[in-house]
């Protein structure tokens, strides 16, 4: 239903909102290739040998989990499938910018209420998307690889600031230490220091494929949560998340009773009129608004 | 004033607005280092000499337009300095997306009022910019040097596309064959085939700072004009390019009524209320949407 955005998912919702449970979300994210639904595969089983029910949504295209092959024999899936206390998904990632967040916030809400102990989102670091899973989720795991170097993602302006935590996957691999090396510097360099009040990127170093670093990794996520609970940053970061949620729904909603078909088939004639003298595009502007707000709200139902 | 928006802008720009007259608008746009400032510099050149008068907006942030360089003793620039049929101007970039594009389209228009013959509109081709001078100019040129090569910019999704004519710029440099049949070869994957309905973009060579391949880039340039002339795209182009600068006044002007400082400042509050089970961010949206309605068009002037 929140794939679809069904009619009455506002009602389902509206149901469900009065429960104040809440999953905690994990993001994870990074280019093709570095190992993402590995590591989350690797999380499912670490998170339930501590008995913590776990719901996962997959927005990665290229995720295995979106092609049904879920890993074949290297990790064993099928130790998870059958678990009633593992909900796997994966999403469709949308044509439009944000429609992907919007629906996904709403299947967050769903197992929200349906009482899983952690969200783990995965999806691929493409784009818009690792700001979009900075918004909606808790912790952000980066996921680099000794193979990243001097990448672009390495530099990518504004991705490097949503990583709560560094993860640098695949360390078997030449390379690890001199990227190790560069994401400290960078580290230090953004002038962090250790204060009860900030907090201190951590770099984790894994090989999911072997299950190595995986017990740190869980626990830097559970001194992430502490520290954020700790300083109310938690409650803080789920009311921008909603804040940004709010804005989003009423800003399509705007938008799509401003420019309606109708309303844009009419000013392409306006604009498109000769021979006589035209109005400036700003006056056209003004007779459009002021149209609007003659008709506005008059329209369709809050979806 | 365009670029500061002044209060009374909107009042000059009316009055402005009954001549139709029309600079015709070229965009030369590209990756920095690709020759955009000489080129432009040998433009004016060719044009003047066709007795043409010719206004320049250069948005290249590293653009020496912008930074009274000039392009040094390389090209004379001293020789269209003091000339009254060239004016040259510089706009800084503004953070917000789209608000470039607004006050360049605002300048634009004046230019126009004032009788000038061509717009020659530089822009360096990062991230928006690219599709902003698509959508402000009649004929887009986009430059690429030799070193092009395989690049990125070559592969860039939309970016291509929106090329009227190729410039292979630097050309006495090693790889501009390549380069050239890399070109060709996409355009005629593209599919395009000559015939009097469609415009079939040719690449042309120039060394700008030798003065070589520019005549020939002059005709391309009256050969796309004539084209769009002939086939009404021109008019169309124009009428698309007045839709979407209205939208854009029309939406900014609604998203700053609808997101006041109080509206969010009160949402945050409601958000981030402790205790009472709290609504759904549907419902919230609802709300916010409804008070919205209520108080729509009822503030401030267009302005």
């Amino acid at each position: 239903m929140a794939e679809r955005a069904d009619a009455e998912l506002g009602q389902l919702l509206e149901l469900l909102a009065g429960d104040p449970r809440h999953a905690y979300r994990v993001g994870i994210t990074g280019p093709p290739g570095c190992g993402k639904s590995t590591l989350t595969m690797q999380l499912i089983r670490e998170l339930r040998a501590a008995n913590q029910s776990v719901a996962v949504i997959a927005v990665d295209p290229s995720s295995p989990f979106s092609h049904g092959a879920l890993l074949g024999d290297r990790v064993r899936m099928t130790e998870v499938a059958a678990d009633d206390d593992v909900f796997i998904r994966s999403m469709a990632t949308r044509g439009a910018l944000g429609g992907l967040s919007a629906s996904v916030a709403d299947a967050a809400d769903i197992f929200d209420a349906a009482g899983f102990n952690y969200l783990l989102l995965e999806s691929v670091g493409v784009g818009q998307n690792e700001l979009d899973i900075a918004q909606a989720t808790d912790t952000v795991l980066l996921v680099q690889t000794p193979e990243s170097g001097d990448d672009v993602q390495m530099t990518k302006a504004g991705i490097m600031e949503i990583a709560d935590i560094f993860v640098l996957n695949k360390d078997d691999r030449e390379g690890g230490d001199a990227v190790h090396a560069a994401l400290a510097e960078m580290l230090h360099v953004r002038g962090q220091s250790p204060s009860p009040h900030s907090w201190v990127t951590p770099i984790v170093r894994t090989i999911a494929l072997q299950s190595a670093g995986i017990a740190a990794l869980c626990g830097a996520i559970s001194e992430h949560r502490m520290f954020q609970e700790r300083s109310h940053m938690l409650e803080a970061r789920r009311v921008r998340r909603n804040l940004e949620r709010v804005r989003h729904l009423v800003q399509s909603h705007v938008e799509r009773e401003l420019w309606s078909e109708e309303r844009l088939r009419q000013l392409e004639r306006e604009l498109g009129a000769v021979g006589a003298a035209k109005p400036s595009v700003r006056r056209i502007a003004a007779h459009v608004l002021a149209e609007f707000w003659r008709c506005a709200g008059s329209g369709r139902e809050f979806p």
